[in-house]
C-alpha cells in the first residue's frame, strides 16, 4: 500500500481534536529552525516547537545556504527574528561527494547525465564545520536582517540530545 | 529570552523518554512529503508520520522545485520511492509578488539591492495550480526515478484537514 493512503485516516484522527484553527500566519515566538529532511529528526517534539510557535525549514542536510529564500520571506513578511541550523549525527550527506552522487545518477539513468552535473548536492565532510559555515553564511549574508540572533547546533539520532556549536 | 533558551529544558523532557536510537538512516516507509515551512504545518502529527518514516523537505510555499536536490539524495541514496507534495490555505506566498518583496528588501536594506534582483521568491498565485505545476515539475524531472508515486495535496489550517488534489 502506498504511503499516501494512510495520510487520510491519520488526518482524520488528527481533525477530530484540532482545536487550533484561529492561530495567525506569522510565528507566535519569531524564530525559525532549518534542519536536515532525516526521518530520524522531528523538531516539534525534539525541540519543544508549539503548533503556531515558528518556521520549519528542512531539507538534505539542513543547509542554510538552500533556505535562504525562505528566511528573507520569513523575516521580511512575517516577523521572525531569530534562526537555529541544526545538524545531526549519522547525516546521509557525510556519506557522498558530488562526483560520486553524480556518477550514480548518470550511471542509473543516462537521460540526467547533461544536468546532473550543474547540481551542487551539498555533502558535508565535517558537521561542527558545517554548522558553524552555514551560520556564518547567514551572518554575513546582506539579504537578512541585522538584528537576528543565530545559533547553531547538533542533534545526535542515537541519544536524542542536541549540542549548541555556535 | 530568546526562543533557543528554550531547547534545551524541552530536548532534555525528549530524552528522558527517548528510546528510538537504533533507527537506520533510510526512511522505513520509502515515502517523502514535502510541505512549507508555516507555522501552522506539523507534518508528524497531521499525517501520521512515525519517527523514523520518511523523509521531510520544507521551505517557504513547500516548492517541489526547491526540493530537488533533496529528493536526488533521498531516491539515490536512501531508497524513497514515492513523494507528496503539500501546500495549504493561507499560505504567506499567496500575499505577495517577487517584485514587491524586491522592493521591500531594497528599501529596508539598501545593502542587498544588487542580489535581491536575482532572487525568484516562488511565490503562489493559486494554490491548486501550484499542487498541480509542482507534482508535474517532479513528474517531468529527469533527475528523478521513474518508479515513484506522486501525489499532491492541499491542507487547511482552519479545520486541520487534507484533501488530495492530483
Amino acid at each position: 500500500m502506498p504511503a499516501h493512503e494512510q495520510f487520510v485516516a491519520s488526518n482524520e484522527a488528527y481533525v477530530s481534536t484540532f482545536d487550533k484553527g484561529a492561530l495567525p500566519m506569522p510565528p507566535a515566538k519569531h524564530y525559525i529552525v532549518v534542519t536536515c529532511m532525516d526521518a530520524r529528526v522531528e523538531p516539534a517534539s525534539q525541540l519543544g516547537i508549539g503548533l503556531g510557535d515558528a518556521h520549519v525549514i528542512r531539507n538534505a542536510g539542513g543547509s542554510a545556504k538552500e533556505a535562504l529564500r525562505s528566511i528573507v520571506v520569513s523575516q521580511r513578511l512575517l516577523g521572525t527574528r531569530e534562526v537555529a541550523v541544526f545538524h545531526h549525527t549519522d547525516c546521509g550527506m557525510l556519506t557522498f561527494t558530488n562526483e560520486e552522487l553524480r556518477e550514480k545518477v548518470k550511471a542509473e539513468t543516462p537521460a540526467a547525465s547533461e544536468i546532473v552535473g550543474e547540481i551542487d548536492f551539498l555533502p558535508i565532510s565535517d558537521l561542527e564545520d558545517s554548522v558553524k559555515t552555514d551560520v556564518a553564511f547567514l551572518k554575513e549574508s546582506s539579504l537578512l536582517l541585522q538584528d537576528t540572533v543565530y545559533t547553531g547546533w547538533l542533534y545526535d539520532v542515537k541519544t536524542g540530545k542536541i549540542k549548541q556549536v555556535v
